[in-house]
């Protein structure tokens, strides 16, 4: 009955963070997320509503001073307890607020995608390495027990050599006038938004970049959320050794998130794969179909905990700005492809893990 | 992306709490829910040792006189902004708090069980009831969807006249230092801790009260964890119109929690049952099978919520002090069918949900 | 494409079988699982009624001269291509052909119950006995790779050491004139029919045998189906070192059949566990669930197949008539229970797999 | 306990087949399928190797003139108890039995592919037009309760419009020396065995007929297994209004089968999708995850019933033979787009189930 070892930890133990754009996201997953996890805590809000914010704020017992206009983003400078922000803005804001956090020396975490186009996602990673601070790009899939353990199973070559992928990710967006359907402010629509999903977490769970891309997707004609960017997109990807992928996101269809890697020795399967909860996995062969069971974990709250480590050891977060800069150079590609009905060639980059920094500590 | 319609609510508008009693239990479920909840907040801590839980309350940004020591539990009746105590502690302690709590005239929720035997367990109700305080009991599976649907399908008749029930409800209790396996500070093994929930809930399911018992349970002589309660118990309950139910019950197996309720058309099914996370229930016939589906929610935050709202209205929660009182009754009668290896007799109480208050709100 | 090594092998290197008893179970599964089987083949069938049973011999190739009255049951002492029977009669004819086939020298597989009553299953043990035939009871359950799979992993202590088990085996019965509602045909209700599997396989699933019962069940006053038999019944096993089982059986309520054998490190569950297709098995622990895979496999070809083995080498079936037998005794000590309201001691069986024989050979 | 109404009917009353080719496929599912339905017989068996034929057709109880082989095809013309023959050979060799088949006035059914490439397919069905005979594709699929289940629900418009779809079809297959792998008997590789599955499914299911392709192939330069046909192909289907299909097939990995069919209100979900055994289908919302369940039944069963009761009415079968030839349309286009690495136009077929006849009648 000792309250000693309870946790959370001190706030003079853990890292200080600015969150960048208070909206539904940042107030349901993000602050509770960081609230109950070991490593973080929140120090301000920015916001583009003062006002409204404050009621919220004083919700979670922040000072009313804690909450700045994003125009006086500059003054987070003077608060050494703001060691990092965390930027939760629509995707266009996302390269000015990276590049403002820089110069003035914060540490940088970033919701993916890293930009809404690839010359901005390129431009953060060279602004955040000028200015010396860590710029991470937040993709929660990595950071969790689940799609590690998938990972670790296919590096240690449990399902053999790998043949072909296919994974799902679509929902229904109802809403034709959220920001993630306005092309100027998301840069593109479910590919980057959800179909990200697909794409990042096959390149994680193999460690591989792709090679080619063929892309054709949906726009309807008379559907106002649809007006500027696509509806559904179906995406082939091609690896080495002849290794395909099949991907398929949309915006306009009934919620489903799978992900099938399949070996000729076994195969691994997810499904619910990028839930908030409920992740399941299963290694399957002919002998057994195994589901491997984890503690409860909160995943914005194993990503966050990871960029405080990183910030406190100073090393490369596992998925740095450089991962976010891969996934947009595939969504040109993707997009280049889809327009002229061809098959796109990549950039090159062979290895395994070659835009990926100190793995995370998963839990017990 | 204004922040205005964000939840939390501010303080103002929620009811402030005390928690008494800082475990882990409070650490990792209770606190969370309340502070990711809608109507509650967290004003202040009651514990043993107010040195170890500072700097636990600091993480949780209260201030250190929000922290008070077991003996000064009475200072809270100062604190205008601490209008219920959330009692914590172990079974044996209940009677204490909850009738202290009632002299300073603050309202209750109490963990289950609700004491640590059916005299103390009276007594609360009498206490409270004088002093004109609520009290509830914390059972959290009576405020899920998942159950509610359950209930009404039953009430609605869809699994058509109910026949036969089953539940499952064991976990490993590993450490023998646990209050859990002191008879003195719990009354009872795993019946009155984790048996509860099967007892419960199959009465909460059907909305009848069981009319007799037969229980046979097992204590190992040479292990040290079970020195004074119950390994494992078996434990029959018969309802009006030979309605039977099966209930296991144990410290020393493999987690499972489970309840089939199984009528002459269709049958439910809850698997697992009683876990934090992940509660899935099934409604099934011969033509189908169908698994309702809801938002992501957090038991304890939707209990916690219910009760801060009876404050508020003054109305009976759901449970009441009452509600725990009854599965003291049975209780009592499994282990003195236990000891004797014969069917005990209950007090008939007809009629449906005969202990029960205002159903709470459920989340859309 | 060569024909050669094709299944089935020529009657000639198999066993003939008389089925006696012509009725949905066996024209639905038997006779089909015999005829794609290996070692099996259908040379006779015996019938109350001749005339009608030749449309159905003569859609199965069947010569006119192959079908017998029950009258006439011993011209097949003729038949030297039959060497068994198979009983599939309402149970309390069970004894009569058993010792009419002993008589004519006819192994005999019998359907499960043995018999109608303790005191026929044994005279039915020794009859055949004393004849050198062998008698075999037909518990599908104890040769599919599903169950064998669960045994082993409990043998090999995988589970730990075990610590209570449950089994719900329930099905409407819907129609009032059916024989296993006439208690002079059947000699008891749902315990004896859908019951005997929860008993069944527990016992083979720990090799242990119970050494206590209690049990109480339920008859309706106004339901024509249930005049003469229950409809209902609870029933608490208990083994030795305090492992206790819960069963729950019924002819009232909607399909489940389960099987949850809890051990201390591991929990093995059957879900469902007795249907005839669609065994499913999980293998849990904290760590991982196990769901074993096997190939499609007929319960009832691999039951047949195990005994037309045994007639060929003489070895003793693994489900002798003891088998049978026990759980007569287990019956009767069920329903003493059920109209005492006490717990009944049973004879005890120390060691393990006490009435079994040889092993079958599980398919790959 | 009357035999009189028992399954199957006398023969007389049904439809006698001779099956052509003898391999496992026949032995393991279609013989024992046809024995054990309905309305069809095995009548004669025509094979290579008559032989080693006769020892299997007498485990089955054939006479030995009922063996025939290649050769003497066309003697069947003499046996009037041969209405149908059941074409179950490499593929290449499909084309030659049917013409062989129409022109001695016997029905066809036939295996899928239709034929190992769209003219011979072609010149099968005017084949048997001109001789007035019966052709049927044996597309299992379009006959069991479930996938049927799912094209009701689609056509209903319970998963409101359809958005995206999705089909994995995977196996390995290890033996280098099959015909499967042989293009000259085989006409291609994964895509026209397995891959058809998922081709065929999703037309059927949607009423639609696909209006371009795109695929992307690998057949790996050192594997003897994959000298002359692909190991692997992803295919792009693109269907009217913007719906697109992702397909996955490959012999070189782990079995999965799979079809998601996502709406805008809903999602049809088979997984496994084309077993032989355990199909299992979920319609999905927001709401509920409903899994319709069917009694047992045997796909080829249903099938052949279907084409035996074409026979008897003379009705144009469900999946006569352009529905095949359909498929093969398709499969040119796959290839054709995997050499050229670019989108192939179909030929434009408007309408729903343009291709199919009369609908089959289902199980209760």
């Amino acid at each position: 009955m000792s309250a000693k070892n309870l946790k959370p930890k001190p706030e003079s133990q853990r890292v200080g963070f600015a969150i960048v754009g208070i909206g539904k996201l940042s107030a349901e997953q993000l602050i509770p997320a960081i609230r109950t996890g070991q490593d973080a805590y929140v120090a301000a809000l920015v916001t583009g509503d003062v006002e409204d914010t404050l009621q919220f704020s004083r919700a979670y017992d922040l000072a009313d001073d804690d909450v700045y206009h994003y125009d006086d983003f500059e003054a987070l400078a003077q608060r050494d307890d703001v060691q990092a922000v965390y930027i939760v803005l629509p995707n266009s804001m996302h390269r000015e607020f990276v590049e403002r956090a820089a110069k003035i020396g914060k540490h940088v975490l970033c919701e993916k995608p890293l930009a809404s186009n690839l010359e901005d996602a390129k431009a953060m990673v060279k602004a955040c390495k000028k200015a010396k601070v860590l710029l991470m790009t937040a993709y929660r899939i990595q950071y969790t027990p689940h799609h590690w353990e998938a990972k670790k199973t296919i590096a240690a070559g449990k399902l053999g050599q790998l043949k072909v992928m296919d994974s799902i990710h679509t929902h229904v967006e109802p809403d034709p006038t959220v920001w993630r359907l306005d092309e100027a402010l998301a840069g593109g629509g479910p590919v980057m938004d959800i179909g990200i999903y697909s794409i990042n977490t096959l390149r994680f769970l193999t460690g591989l970049e792709p090679q080619w891309v063929f892309a054709q997707g949906y726009q309807p004609k008379n559907d106002p959320r649809f007006a500027e960017v696509e509806e559904s997109m179906s995406i082939m990807l091609g690896f080495e050794g002849g290794l395909i992928a099949n991907i398929l996101t949309s915006y306009g269809a009934q919620s489903v998130s799978t992900v099938h890697v399949l070996g000729d020795a076994g195969a691994a399967v997810l499904d619910p794969a990028f839930a908030y909860r409920g992740i399941e996995l299963s290694i399957r062969n002919d002998k057994a179909q195994v589901a491997p069971q984890f503690a409860a974990y909160d995943q914005f709250g194993l990503e966050i905990d990871h960029f405080a480590q990183c910030v406190r050891s100073g090393k490369t977060p596992y998925t740095p700005g450089e991962e976010g800069v891969q996934d947009h150079r595939i969504f040109e590609a993707v997009y280049k492809s889809a327009r002229k009905g061809k098959r796109v060639e990549l950039k090159r980059f062979d290895g395994q893990d070659v835009f990926r920094g100190t793995p995370p500590k998963l839990p017990k």
